[in-house]
């Protein structure tokens, strides 16, 4: 078998044999093919696509291109939830909790990476002592006994995927739908769950801009998870604005324990429930969705939910004094507000500007050396389809800087403020299985 | 300027400007851009394309790349002419000798290739003491002497071609017709000839085999001339079978020189006629085509040709003696008759398989290491249209093994012999300026 010729297949449009797939992503992470053939193939695969078949062996090849994770030790349907990633996305934090609260094992293992805010684990990093090194065993025991941990990622997982997507990047071929499936499905068939939910975001400040491309993505990603012997469901959720009104570290953990109290905060709340209604369904806790969904939403207010997140903070070290009483949680030195710079409604809020504008405060990340400050952040006062008075505050910067001037300009820049009052979008579009 | 832009701005339909052609080429060339980077942009070219403005800066971004040849020294209009390759292609030959007996300057430079037979340094290396290897000021001479000389190819000619186009061969990225073009027109270019005459090959020996993809690389070929400063044309001949009869090298020379003799050999006579047509009007010695070839005709006739042939032959150290005795070039030990294998009219010849057979016998390079044998080669005794009686010879192998079995079979699987007489292809398809 010779690279060139599976190049030259691919960019003459015909599918790619088990064995060519197989054969590139082993060559490719052995460091026998080398990286100049390698993009090639992958901007023809940009460009022809790549079938259901194929998507599926090439996300199995890089699966077994390292370790996978066996969570069989754990009682229980294991369910893992996935987000495509948008602002102010704290869901993890709800849907844990609540499929917890109802006795379905979520075994979570996350990496810190560059964006905006920091990833899941730096915001649980706001709560002092939490900890998430821990030992294999541990971390089963854990989930055993309190339905939830979060786990630094450890072990080498698709270590083909880490090499391809690092050449993707530089090389232009990163918005193939069948490569983005398969990168996001790989790291996720890794990690040992039996059911997976995907979160797909759709809007400006999500990956996919289009509700086209999204769906595109989350029926590949369906068809995977299913190919490959995973129950996955894919929901589309709205992404042209923030979710819920905090984006940071710490003030993200509190806005999500409030939902976790029952505090209704519409989008937060509601996708919340729907993301784990799908997993405790995958489950087989509940028969059908709208059961899983109202016996939920019981725990938001019963004290259910809260109290799988408190154990499972206390589990892993962190001080249930901060989550008794949030108003500890680190916060910044000034609280600069945000004025409008006119009057009428808010018709859109450009969520990649309100995390640049997080970024700018020391909220994220830009380069791996960078250290998360927990405490800044920015609060928003108001949301698509709000009314904005004269001189009104549309957002509070947490920030340790008295003066944060670029991001109060990012964030005024990021708001737009009509005459009329927008339609609002729906929070959810489509559900796909 | 970021290489990921470039990739990406291409890749999504738009063309390149001017700074992005020349980053890019200049990046590579000096190593700055990595090989990776630059095979995917060349398998977005594949699909994406390039128009005219593109191809013509990224051809002379590859002739900068490197040193061009300054022939201003040589009095009178210098004319190249290059051949896209096929098999029995000895026109250089007839051309160079031809346009030389009527004043015109051939400066031509050559190189050594892999192929089924040798190149025209090779081919003209069967004469004993011929040498390539002079002074600049010798070759220079010698053109405005004898109007006609040959050099070894010295100098870093489009050094970023060489390097782009060893890349494209190991990433399915070959087949693009503005790549193909700029390569072909860079290292012409950078020869410093003032007009270029093409002769594209067309069919089933040719790279190019359908007529329509030739005459989209002569196009383009012929705008990129036209463009960078240089009179251009270009004439779409066949390539449905070897040319003339004789395939090897000291074969080829011979059956050339009978040609520069007056010997009507129709294809070989008719092809070099009309390029050398072009290329006298071209260089303004005749104002049009249908005088030009009358009149370079009479020179077959009148010896001059021939004359030229043999004082550039004699310039260059090769033994005359041979040019007057042919019988004298090399040969080998043994001539292998290849008969029919059923009878019939010739329908097809396939100028690959001959070229690989005779490759076997010798006559050719696989490898940079391999020795090329000048006596060897192949004579057709048929071609297409012609009658085959049972038992008779289609070819002769001239051969140093006694049985060169794998030759024999080759040679036999490249006739088809039908039952009724074929209709036969033209040999000029078409002339594009």
């Amino acid at each position: 078998m010779r690279m060139v010729d599976i190049i030259q297949n691919k960019r003459n449009g015909n599918s790619l044999s088990d064995e060519e797939i197989k054969y590139f992503v082993r060559g490719y992470t052995d460091g026998n093919i080398p990286d100049y053939q390698v993009s090639s193939l992958l901007m023809a695969i940009y460009f022809q696509g790549m079938d259901e078949r194929e998507t599926a062996t090439l996300t199995q090849a890089m699966v077994d291109s390292g370790e996978t994770i066996d969570l069989s030790a754990i009682n229980g349907h294991k369910v893992d939830k996935h987000s495509t990633g948008g602002v102010g996305d704290k869901i993890t934090f709800i849907t844990g909790p609540l499929v917890a609260s109802v006795g379905v094992p979520v075994a979570k293992m996350s990496g810190r990476g560059l964006g905006h805010t920091g990833g899941t684990i730096d915001k649980l990093e706001s709560i002092s002592g939490f900890d998430v090194e821990m030992t294999k065993e541990q971390f089963i025991s854990n989930v055993n006994q309190f339905k939830l941990a979060v786990a630094g990622q450890t072990g080498n997982l698709a270590p083909a995927d880490k090499k391809l997507y690092a050449l993707r990047d530089v090389t232009a071929t990163v918005d193939s739908i069948p490569l983005i499936a398969g990168s996001i499905m790989s790291k996720k068939l890794a990690s040992g769950a039996d059911s997976i939910v995907l979160d797909v975001k759709t809007g400006t400040g999500a990956f996919m801009k289009t509700l086209e491309d999204s769906q595109a993505l989350a029926e590949e990603m369906v068809k995977i998870g299913n190919n490959l012997g995973r129950n996955t469901v894919a929901v589309i959720s709205d992404m042209n604005q923030p979710l819920g009104y905090e984006i940071g570290n710490a003030n993200e953990v509190r806005e999500a324990m409030e939902v976790l109290q029952g505090k209704d905060i519409p989008d937060l709340k509601q996708l919340g429930l729907e993301l784990a209604a799908h997993m405790t369904v995958l489950a087989e806790v509940f028969n059908d969705y709208e059961t899983a969904y109202q016996e939920l939403e019981k725990n938001l207010h019963n004290g259910k939910a809260f109290q799988a997140f408190r154990s499972f903070i206390q589990a892993q070290g962190g001080d249930v004094q901060q989550i008794d009483h949030p108003e500890t949680l680190p916060t910044s030195a000034y609280h600069v507000e945000v004025m409008a710079t006119r009057d009428g409604f808010v018709t859109a809020i450009d969520a990649e500007s309100i995390g640049i504008a997080a970024m700018y405060l020391g909220a994220g990340r830009a380069t791996k050396e960078d250290v998360i400050q927990h405490g800044v952040g920015i609060t928003l006062k108001k949301k698509i389809g709000d009314k904005v008075g004269p001189g009104e505050a549309i957002a509070i910067l947490h920030s340790d800087d008295e003066h944060p001037t670029d991001s109060i300009q990012k964030v005024q820049e990021a708001f737009e403020i009509g005459k009329t009052q927008p339609t609002t979008n729906p929070l959810i579009y489509k559900v796909i299985r």
